[in-house]
This record gives C-alpha cells, structure tokens and sequence, in this order.
C-alpha cells in the first residue's frame, strides 16, 4: 500500500459567521474572523489516495487525472469565491477550516472511487499557520 | 548602509473591479478576480528599512519597533478586512498588488522617519506566484 | 473525527551534552551540538488536537485558544531562553528533538483536556531538515 | 515510541515509459512525463525512524549516522544520476514516485535495523505538488 | 515605477558537459553535474516586468497575460525536456543556470514590450541552494 | 552581468547585549534577545556574486568553489558556535544580523576575488520575518 498525495491551492473569501447569534456574539467567539464585510485566504489543499502500484505504470492512480478530477469537482466550485455565498456544496455550513475538509471529502471519495483510486485524507491549511486533516471518519 | 526587513502578514479580501465598468468588462480584463462576491488572500508583506547600523545596538532600526509600526500603522486596519470596502487608506483605489504597495509606502514612509529610518522598498505577496515592490518612485 | 494543527515558532540555544561524560565522549557521540558554548535554533513546533467538530461553531477547538496555550505554558518559558539552563520543566534532561516533544506533550496534555480538546500530536522542527514527532505513547 | 526524520535531497533524471508500450501509447499514459530525452527533478527525501529515546543521549537514533546511511546506501547512487539507466537497485522498475518509495524502503530497512533502529516511513517529493509514502506493506 | 513578479515552474533534465573536452576533463570541472547520463531539477522562475499601474485596472502588466507569455515562449518549450537537446534556443549553450537566464531573457523581452511591458529581470532557482539573476546587461 | 547567489545554513547562539550597560538597560533596548543565557537561530545565508558567464563552462564561478569557500572562512568558524564568545573575527561586535552581514562580507571579499569573482551581496536571515541585506558600502 502506498499514499500518493496531489497539492492544489485556491483563493477565496469567507467569514466565521453564525447567523443565529448577534454581531457581538460573533465577534466574542470568532473574533475578527466575524468581519461582517469577509475576509480571505490562500488555501492548500492535498488530497492523499492509497493504493498498490500498477505494475504497467508504476502508479497508484495517475496524479494528472487526479488533479484533473480536484480541479473539476472542487476548484471550478470555490477558487475565487465566496465560501459562504457562492458554493453549492457549502450552504448552511460554517466554513471552517474542520468543516471545508469534511465536505471536500464528501464530494470527493466516490468520485475518486469510480477512477479506482481509495481517498486516504484531506489536507487543508487556511494559513502556513492553522491547517486541518480529515480521514473520512 | 546596510538594508533590514521585516516580513509581516494578513489576511483579506477583495475583488479586483472597475465601478465604472459592467461586471461583463470586469470579468473580460480582471477574470475570476472580479467575482462580485469577492476572493482573499494570505498576503505577506515585507517592510525594508535601510541606514547605517548604530554602535550601541548594532541595528539599523530596532524591528521590534517596525514590527509594532506596521501592526499599529497597516495590519491593524486591513488584517481580517476587505480591502475594498473596510480600509479608509484604500477608498477609492482598485486594491490590486501594485496599489497596495504604493499605499502601504505612503502610510509607513513619514512614520519610519519620526522613528529614525529610511524606508526604501515594500514588497508584496498576493500568492505565492505573484509579488510587487516599490521603492517609493 | 477532525484533527487541527496549530503552527507556534520559538528560537532557544542549548547543546547536547551528558553531563557525565567528558568533553572529548560527548564530542565523540553528539559532534559539534555539543559545543560547550552553546549553540541554537529557530525551532518550529507543530501541535495537533482531534475532536468533532462543534455544530454551532464549525471548530474542533477554538485555535485562538489554542495558541494562547502553548504561549503561556509553553512558548514564554522556552522563546529566546537556554534550555539546558533556563527551562523548569527541562531541567535534568537533555534537550534532544526527542526529549522536548514528549516534555512538551506532557506540559499541553492536561491543559488542553481542560479546554475540551484531545491532544493527538506534538511535532517540531529543529531545523528545515531534522524533525521529531509523539504521539503521547 | 518517538518518530524522528531526516531530509535530504537529490537531483536526477528520468522519464516514465513502459518498454514494452509504443512512443504513442506512452504519451497518452504518461503525458510529457514520457519524453523519450528524459526530464528530472529535485527530490525530497524523508526517512522517519521511531523508537524510544535513549537515556544517556536523548536520541531514537543519531541523525548524523541516519544522515550517513542514507548518503552512502540511497544518495550516492542516485544524486545527479539517471533513475532509468544509472541506478543497479532500479533495474527493470518503472520510476514513479511510488516505486521510487518502496524500493528506498528495501535498500535501506535492514541497514536502519543494524543501527538499532526502526524504519517507519518513506516519503518523497517529487515536485512541491507530488508526494508519495510508504509505510512497509 | 511598480515592479511585478510572476512565478512559473518546469522539470527538465540536463548535463553540465563542454563538448570539446574529455570526460574526465568534464568531470574535473563540473562534477556530478557532468553525468553523462543526465540529470535533472525543478527550475524555479521569476519574471519581473516594471511600469506605473495603469489607473484604469491598478495593474502594471496583467500577471495572467505575462503567465500566458511565458507559457507559450518559454514553459512550452523546455517543460519536461532535455536542456541539451531538446530546445531550439538553447542549441549549442551550455545550460548553467546563468546561460538560461541570459537565454529565457531574450526570448522573454521583445515580446513582452509587445504587450506593453518593460522586462526588468530573470530569476531562476536550480535548487532551493543555487539560483542566478540577469537584468538585460 | 549575471549574479550567482550560493545559499548556506548555519546553527548558532547568541545574545545581543552591550557590555557597557547593564542587565536592566539590555532588557529594555534588546527584549528577550538580551537573555543573559543566551538563545539561538537556524541562519540562512545568500553569498550574491557577479559577473560575466565563461564562454567555456557557463559559470559565472563555480558555485561549488563559492560553496567550498564560505565552508572554509565562514560555516567552520560560526556553525554550532556561540556568536558573542567563539569567533575570532567577531570579537567585540554586537552580533546583531545587521553586524554579521557587514563581517561576513569583510571576510570573504578578498577570498572571492582570489577565485576570480566579485562578491555583490550578502543576505542573512536571522529568521523567516527578520534579515538583513549589505553590498559592501
């Protein structure tokens, strides 16, 4: 079994935000993360899928389709956007870092499934600081 | 003369979008920087002050005091902001990494010189792939 | 189950160095680390905390929180400190990457179990090429 | 049990073809990965050993003889080489990222057990965007 | 004056290898990196383009039209190929990290004084260790 | 004129303190930087040089010569030592970035001139937020 791991990044707008609480509330909890006006960052992505090397190519799962299938499903969906406002996938759900990974995964493992990959782990830093993983359970 | 830095960061949000424009124009010359829901980014900036270093401390500008003027002077008003609408110094200005440059220089510049330095370059991060500088002309 | 890592950063001299050994036997084993001077590092330590994450904030642990934590228990008792000579909770211990991820589990364990959280890993770099990692047991 | 890694890198040339494939059927598998007058890389290689610290030193294992083994059983063989024609241990083996793991894994587990210690991982870049691990089976 | 940077990347494989002279002699001069075999790196590259923001789009240079540029003039071309054989501008240089700077530089100027930008510098990475500069002179 | 820029790494501990005033006075000038105790850095060190690329290997100097050369008259005297009491040409300098970029370009102008170069630039992180930059006036 070998983990073979695609980076991808995307830019986006978001704030910690919910909407059952006053402004104040917010901003006690999330501090300026609550901006009411958004904030943004740079995120990286992995995507880590398990497998046994194919004897004809030597890959677990080829990184190009991979990064193909990453940019399709996830990218088109929230690189330059707004995470609370614009992404399907995404409505009705705090964008935390913890809770970006867990719906990344959710869109992610089946599709992976039918190009015969095994999704492992999802990798997301919100800053070269902060970051979260998600292993599907 | 020896040249000091300090990098410093923040995060924000922006679009990249000419009010004079239709949203049909803005996406044509900005492209999906002009999602009007806006985008963000981790920006690093890096604050370069140069002078000849003292004989007492051996510093050409005690970073500990840049770092506090950058917090007090710039990442205090456009930290967890968007850029557009938050950041009284960028009113009227498309936030594009070149202005934020030549507007961070002009809020630091005096205030470096009261504390006894000499600005000469601010450098700017948008991503990982994209940088601007200025030297103040 | 989500697993959150904060970032923290430190800078410490110290040397490797057995006490009952002579000058020439601690060269012998730990090479120029054990410079009887000192020498140092820009240390960067890595702590991760699992748990699910809470509905009403979308965090396993608030990371503000968290890195208030490692600041007062850990980061102002070791941050430009010597830590053969300087650190109460090192003291008689020789401060190997080993040594100090599992003295700095057992600082943070108890402290973040107080703030809800479950410590799953302590991670640090003494530098770019040479990192320790432990996972409480 | 402490997990402890050393870094290093190497730079070499390579192509992915399968000989037993036409030029065609290789670029449509392998991409511009396939040029027939090879591309390289710079590669980062990661080998993490666990074990428990000894008492007298502090160490799983001393990086410096970790640092040593891998220069002498990986690096010497493969810096600056051709991964498809230079190296006797990659003989008749595609030289996918994930191949490249296990086979590091072979040539280097049993020598890391005569020094006391204990294998955990290999993990390898290939670019800041591909990685692959292997944990031994 | 703004000056702009765009980062590109590309994997290519190469010798350090005077043709006129022995193996050995090639071997006393460049090393490793004569391996006649090749040998490859993840090249780094840094176009940086000068000018005033333009007041209609804050923009010195569009980066996603210089990013196209450098992709069609030079990323196109010596992406996962050989540096010795495989480039048309390269023929008959000896590919040392500051003969493609010099090479990318004159490839890059004209055109991009096309678009209304003025080349001010080529930056290019070999390894995070060694990297090269060349300001048109 | 293409510049050559050699990165280097080294490991050392310092305080900046001014043996003139007393521990109160460094307290409050240097923060913790001051701690009698000393504390320590990973450095990294850019040696920029300038010239002309030979016609007959495309180096404008060899950076392995370079390399050999900053290991001989620099890394063998300050790596794994303490700044303020082990290095000879060092003595009675406040060891702050700022001071070592100056004394490191004094020791190795000459040198490089022997080996037919011209040093341009000696660039020194302290740590990734702090460094210092001088071009020999």
């Amino acid at each position: 079994m070998v983990y073979i791991t695609r980076r991808e990044r995307f830019c986006a707008a978001h704030k910690l935000y919910n909407e059952e609480w006053t402004e104040d509330e917010n901003l006690s909890i999330f501090g300026k993360c609550s901006n009411p006006n958004w904030h943004g960052h740079n995120y990286e992505l992995y995507v880590t899928v398990k497998g046994v090397p194919d004897k004809q190519t030597g890959f677990v799962m080829n990184l190009s389709v991979l990064s193909k299938l990453i940019e399709e499903k996830i990218l088109s969906k929230i690189d330059h956007k707004n995470l609370n406002l614009d992404v399907p996938f995404l409505s009705n759900i705090i964008p935390s870092t913890e809770n970006l990974t867990i719906t990344i995964w959710n869109e992610l493992e089946k599709e992976i499934e039918k190009m015969g990959g095994k999704l492992h782990c999802i990798k997301l830093f919100e800053t070269e600081n902060n970051f979260a993983e998600y292993f599907g359970k």
